[in-house]
């Protein structure tokens, strides 16, 4: 596979990724929206289908790894070269970034409708919330668009919760024997891992908003802190490393963990 | 593919698709409704399973484009040939309003319960409702069951949203390879496309309740203003060019940015 | 295809069918079952998955029609020879009503919890109600889990509402190309044909509750009539004949209509 | 297929099954998850999407049985061998404890948190509860993430539940044809499978909560008593056998109706 297929395929695949799957936050986040309060049945299906959609654009181009943990579990079980492994995170990354200011884009007048509405900026302060964007004291109240954040703050839980979801996401994928040589996610496979991701979601997702991905949560979040939104709060970057380290060991050890009982 | 293929296959299996969409849309909206309230979740699948039963039907016949912004899109990649763009936008646009005349038919008794409820009449001067048929303030109040509108009413916002949500469903349809010369969907391939509406209703439908379909509004609009309906309000005309451009442009950029980056 | 294939295939395909549909409606009328209230996105996916139950079960053995409006849609377009149809049809009825029993041994308890309830008692006389079981005013509290009732009472148009329901599902079974010689099922197809029932039911349930199959309604109700059960109210046999004869009648119109347009 | 494939497959497998069906219920039920109260329909496509994870990951190693009730019906049937029946059972059982003690770990301090809140102590001897874990008398808050109970408590009604639905299960498992020596799930028939959850657990969960599957209930029950939680009340053992029976008798009256019907 070439740089440059790669370079296309993971960039724009991302980006469809994360404007699925951050819309979807932002459809039920906004009071102004006619997804409102759809629920968690809807975040779940609304991000598998993210999944979905990114996969079969990049699938055919650059085998739509679209996150790094899938990256790296496919360099360690040897489908992916190490030297392409840079490449295909550095397109990651982009791409998260361009998916988070194309869900800002789409929902331009739903954020500037949320972030000056007086009741809205009285909230801030809560830091109790159960809702996502109100998980971190110092997190703005769209944070949650953007980023994960716990329900309940804890370094270690939150950890292994990310990492024990990554290892199911990584795993499905190698042992579905989806990609020849690190190049390309068969038809069927593709609406398979979506649905897993439904699953993940449904699932796990409930302690940390599961990132299962180190790009989906890092490129929104310097998104986050770059775009000039008033009274958005800050960006949690305490949280960060979290939803990166944790996804990235998760892949490292589904790659081990196939390579030992499934090769 | 012959003209009268292409003029069946399009016209049949659009109907459907509006009948389902515009149907589920009614099945929420009406109080005597079994469905009454069932929410977003169930208006994007109703609308996914919409476009998988359009075509499913028209698939083998014309190729089910069903959308004037895919038929752009495949024209614009090379997939369809220029010469059959009229036949394709004509037989899309009456199927739509037969569509919409189905739905009506479908819930005749549910429109006229509705349209003749006291409590309805009164309610129709709320023009700050949240529900999707109070979104216009000329808008009567079953306009929704016809028409997009959007939530908050802003001309580049609005036309934004539609042209990121078109791109994205024909980037999905062009890159599948779906239309070999421009003739048929894939078993799966018809599948894959109607979750990905379901994603795209789920995560980018909030705005603007997701055209993404010139006929698809423009056709049912058309059957609201003909049918003699009592307080059934406006037409909302004033909207009405946005959700046709919108897809139209996002069809045209989705076609472009195939031909440079996917081919 | 033998006489005992059809038979078999039917009987046991079409008795699963009814009971995973029936059990939806059970599982969500009754307050002390784990489903309770749990709205109609379960309930369309409840009998879309009944459907896919069932076809799987029966695709091999009889071409799994499960439904008389399907096999009079399969005999008018060819498929199906006419003098295999009573037997069909026969086993098809006897199927439904070894459904319904099989929903009641399901939900025994929840059936003896809920019709000796004296709030339950005290509700029957209310005739206005607009949950399933009190659509019809003779009707008792339980009707719904057996068979289909309008929310609006009127002849023409809940006729009309069937028919055009029913066009939809026989004309994407048969545009599917679905059944070689009558004989079975593809397997993505019956995914697909179920998802086409999750549609319909989503989007054209609302004013009847979607039979869009005689057997599904008429087996169901003469269980319901025969069963000892307490209070449980009138089988609503005024109604009986619409989803038995709108069906039937569209089923015909759409083996009609494919036939002019399709082939 | 050798002794360590049966033992890699079905212990792994069903781990994955028990952390996502295990972890779905978790996500429902703590306040502090993102998915709490998301309803029966997030259950439902929870556990089935959890088969799917589960069955995808061992499918092409041990043929991903991962219930003993699959195992009995396939061994009455043919397709696996009696004498390799102990081994799949072991690791079953083996798999589904791992799986459960997963599910702690993953939703750690939401059990820690939920089994200190004085309200859900004081909530403990409340036995008249319609939610899960309260269906038992004896039974803790936290039972209902592990096994599962009836809402109403009955020998003969719950055992026959059980039974039915795991006939349909088994029977929709054992027609697809999709054990070809008992070596190997297709692609496509695991999601029809996942999909067939989902329907039973929507139709016919509502009484019981849908064993259908010995180590499935089992297993979690075993680690319930196991783990050292405060407050975390009993394990409801003068239930137990009944999600072990029930799906047992199920599984073979299956494999013997098949034997009977459709060979």
């Amino acid at each position: 596979m070439s740089s440059s297929d790669i370079f296309i395929g993971e960039t724009i695949g991302t980006a469809v990724l994360i404007l699925l799957g951050g819309g979807v936050c932002a459809a039920v986040t906004f009071k102004r929206s006619k997804a409102y309060n759809a629920g968690w049945v809807a975040i779940a299906f609304g991000w598998g289908f993210a999944v979905l959609t990114g996969a079969y654009l990049a699938g055919g181009v650059s085998g739509a790894h679209l996150n790094p943990a899938v990256t790296i579990g496919l360099a360690i079980e040897g489908g992916t070269k190490w030297s392409d492994v840079p490449l295909y995170l550095g397109s990651q990354l982009l791409g998260a970034m361009i998916g988070a200011v194309l869900v800002w884009a789409t929902y331009y007048g739903q954020f500037r409708a949320h972030l000056t509405d007086p009741e809205i900026i009285a909230a801030q302060p809560d830091d109790e919330g159960l809702v996502d964007q109100k998980a971190a004291p110092e997190a703005g109240p769209v944070l949650g668009i953007f980023s994960t954040g716990p329900e309940i703050r804890n370094t270690v839980q939150n950890l292994i919760t990310e990492i024990i979801a990554t290892v199911v996401l990584v795993l499905a994928i190698l042992t579905q024997g989806l990609n020849d040589g690190g190049n390309g996610l068969g038809t069927l496979g593709a609406l398979i891992t979506a649905l897993v991701v439904v699953g993940i979601g449904l699932s796990l997702g409930g302690p940390t908003g599961y990132a299962i991905n180190p790009v989906r949560d890092l490129g929104p979040r310097i998104v986050h802190a770059l775009l000039p939104l008033p009274n958005k709060g800050g960006s949690d970057w305490t949280y960060a490393w979290i939803p990166v380290a944790g996804p990235l060991i998760g892949g490292a050890i589904a790659g081990g963990l196939y390579n030992l009982a499934f090769k």
